[in-house]
C-alpha cells in the first residue's frame, strides 16, 4: 500500500510531514486556499502555486450548484477544469447546509435544503455526497457530516454526533474511488465526552485523515483549543489531522500546538479583497490616510510580487479607484504571507523551537 | 537631435514606422492600451506587455483628480507610480472635459469643471493641463483642446478650431521638458475646410506628432475616413499620426489606410470585463448557453494564456459566478486580439499587401 502520510520531525504534539496524492505530494502543517468556485479569488493557478501553496480547497456545495457535478465530470475533473495540476480537496457541503439553517430540513437519511442562489429545493445524502465529490475528482474529500452550530443542546449534540457517524458509514460503504483520500469529521460541540465518542467512532471506521469540524463557530477560543486537543489525542498520530475552517496565524500556532496538519480559511482571500494586508508586523489596512504617499510596500521583508514592486501609496490608490489590479496584489501578498508562516511553523518544528517560537509570537504580535 | 519617428515600410498611405522615446520604442501602427487610473483594468504591467503591447495610455484628467498630479509626482512619475517601464502616453483631459458637458464652462482662458467623482469645482488651463502632464511624466503628451460634440454648427467649430489652436500654441510655449514628446491634436468636427484650416496652423506651430481628434462621436462613419483621410494628407508624412480614442479591427484598417500610426480605445478591455471576446472568427459572447458544455478555448490559433489553459466551459461558469478571474482571462485575450491585429496589419504593410488583406477582412469578417 502507498504511503498517504508521513512524519517527517515532531516536537511534542507539533509535527511536520507530507501527504501523498495522485497529484502530488504537499507537506504539512499546510494551508489550502479556498477555491470556492473552482477559482482562488482574483487569482490564477500559476499565482496560487507561486505564493507557496501546495494544495488547495475547492467547495463541493457551491460546485453542485454551479456550474454542476455533471459539467466539472464532462469537462475531465477539477484539476483540468480549472487549470491547476496539484493537490485538491473538496468538503462535503456540510458547513455551507449547516450556514443555510433557515433553508434547510435535517432528517435521519439526509439534508433537504434551498439553494442560496436560487431558492431551488435540492437534497444531500451521504450517498449523494459521495457521487458529487467523486465527480469533482479531488484528492483528499470529505465524508457528509452535520456541524452543528453554536451554542447547541447536550441532547442535541449527542444525537448529531450518532448521526454524523453513521453517514460517516455510510460514506465509507459509497466510496469507491482509489484515487480520493476520503477523511472522517469529527463533531460533538464543545462537549468533551461527545467528541470523544465521535472521534472514537471514526477512528474505529477507519479513515485514511480526520477532521476536527465544527469549531470556531462563535464558541471562547478557550474551548476551541481545548477541544482540538482532546479530539487530537484520541486520533491516530499516523494519520493527518485536519482543523477546517480555521483561521488566523494564531490560530495556526495554537492548531500546530494540538498536532494539527491542515488548515483552510477564508482569511487571507477576503481579508485582501477588503483591502487588508496582514504581515509579520501586524494588519496594514492601506485606505487609512497615514499610507498616502507611503513610498514603502505592505511588508518590506515579503518576497512577493506585490511587495516587490508597488508602493503602499499606489496600492492604496487602487484600492480608491476600485480597481481589479488592487484585490489581485492584496490576495498575493496575503496568501504568500500564510503561506511563509506557515513554512516558518515547519522549519520552527524541524529546529524544536516551535512551542518558543509561537509563544513569542502570541506575546509580541497581534495580525 | 535624436530620431523620435522611422518609417520602415509603406504601402501607398499606409506605412508601418518605429517610434523612440526615453522608456524604449514602439513598432508603429500601434495599439496603445488605456490604463486610465494608472492600471490596465484587471492587468498587471507584465500580463499588459505579454499580450505584445509596447506602450499605454494614462488618462490625465482622471489622474488629476485622483491620486492628483503632486502625489504622482512625488512617488516619482508614472511610470515609477504604476510599475511600467515602457513608453506612456497621457491624453490632455480634452476628451473628458468633453464629456461632461453639462458640469463644464468653456472660456476662451480655459475650462471650469465639476469633479465626476465628488462634484468640487476645477479649472484646467493649456498651462495647467502642460504642468499636469508634465508632473505625471509620460513619455508622449497631449495639446489641451476642445473637442466639439456632434453635430455642432459650423460657426460654433470654426471658433473652436481657432482657440484649440491658440491654446496649442500656448501648451507648446509652455512645455519645456525634453524627455517629453508634445502632439498637437487637430479638430474641426466633420468640416473638410475647418479640419484644413486646423490641420495647416498646427503644422505650421510645428510638434513632432500630431493627432486627430473629435472623431466617432457619433458622426457617420464615412465622415469618420473623409476626415481622418483629408487631415493625414496634410500632416507632415514624417511625423507620427494618432487616431484618438479608435477603436475596432475595421476601424484600424480604415485608419491605417488614411496613414494613421497609432490608435487606443477602450474597446478590448471594457467588452472583455462585460465577457465578451474578440476573435479572428468573430465576437465570442460566453454567457450564451451555447458555451456551456464547449471544451475548446475561445480562440484555438490564440498564443495568449487564456486560449492556451482555458475551456470556454470554465470561462462561462466565472463569468456567471462573477469571478476576477474572469475578467482577467477577457483582458488577456482581447488585448492580445488587438496586439495580433496590429502586427498581422504591420506585415502586411511590409508585403505590401495591407489593402488586400484589409479588403478581404472586411467582406469576410465582423467583429
Amino acid at each position: 500500500m502507498k504511503t498517504f502520510f508521513e512524519i517527517v520531525h515532531k516536537e511534542k504534539t507539533a509535527r511536520t510531514g507530507r501527504i501523498f496524492t495522485p497529484h502530488g505530494s504537499f507537506e504539512t502543517p499546510a494551508f489550502m486556499p479556498v477555491g470556492t468556485n473552482a477559482t482562488v479569488k482574483a487569482m490564477t493557478p500559476e499565482e496560487v502555486k507561486e505564493t507557496g501553496a501546495e494544495i488547495i480547497l475547492n467547495n463541493a456545495y457551491h460546485l453542485y450548484l454551479r456550474p454542476g457535478r455533471e459539467l466539472v465530470k464532462k469537462m475531465g475533473g477539477l484539476h483540468k477544469f480549472m487549470h491547476w495540476d496539484g493537490p485538491i480537496l473538496t468538503d462535503s457541503g456540510g458547513f455551507q447546509v449547516y450556514s443555510l439553517a433557515p433553508l434547510r430540513k435535517i432528517d435521519p437519511d439526509g439534508v433537504t435544503f434551498r439553494s442560496h442562489l436560487d431558492g431551488a429545493e435540492h437534497r444531500f445524502t451521504p450517498e449523494s455526497v459521495m457521487q458529487l465529490e467523486n465527480d469533482l475528482g479531488a484528492d483528499i474529500i470529505m465524508c457528509f457530516d452535520e456541524c452543528t452550530p453554536y451554542p447547541v443542546t447536550p441532547e442535541y449534540a449527542a444525537q448529531s454526533v450518532d448521526m454524523t457517524t453513521r453517514w460517516a458509514e455510510r460514506c465509507l460503504q459509497t466510496h469507491k474511488n482509489e484515487n480520493q483520500a476520503l477523511f472522517g469529521i469529527v463533531q460533538g460541540g464543545i462537549y468533551p465526552d461527545l467528541r470523544e465518542i465521535s472521534a472514537n467512532d471514526l477512528v474505529a471506521l477507519g479513515f485514511p485523515g480526520y477532521a476536527v469540524g465544527g469549531l470556531m463557530v462563535g464558541e471562547e477560543k478557550e474551548n476551541t483549543w481545548d477541544i482540538c486537543k482532546t479530539v487530537c489525542d484520541i486520533l491516530p498520530e499516523n494519520a493527518p489531522h485536519y482543523l477546517m475552517g480555521v483561521g488566523t496565524p494564531e490560530d495556526f500556532l495554537n492548531g500546530i500546538a494540538c498536532g494539527i496538519d491542515m488548515f483552510d480559511c477564508v482569511v487571507p482571500t477576503r481579508l485582501a479583497r477588503n483591502s487588508h494586508f496582514l504581515t509579520w508586523n501586524g494588519r496594514v489596512s492601506v485606505k487609512q490616510a497615514q499610507y498616502r504617499e507611503e513610498e514603502r510596500p505592505p511588508d518590506e521583508q515579503c518576497p512577493c510580487y506585490c511587495c516587490r514592486n508597488y508602493t503602499l501609496a499606489y496600492i492604496r490608490h487602487l484600492f480608491l479607484a476600485g480597481e481589479i489590479l488592487a484585490s489581485r496584489l492584496a490576495t498575493i501578498h496575503n496568501l504568500t504571507f500564510f503561506q511563509q508562516f506557515m513554512k516558518r511553523c515547519r522549519d520552527e518544528i524541524a529546529k524544536g523551537t516551535f512551542f518558543e517560537f509561537s509563544q513569542n509570537f502570541m506575546t509580541h504580535m497581534k495580525i
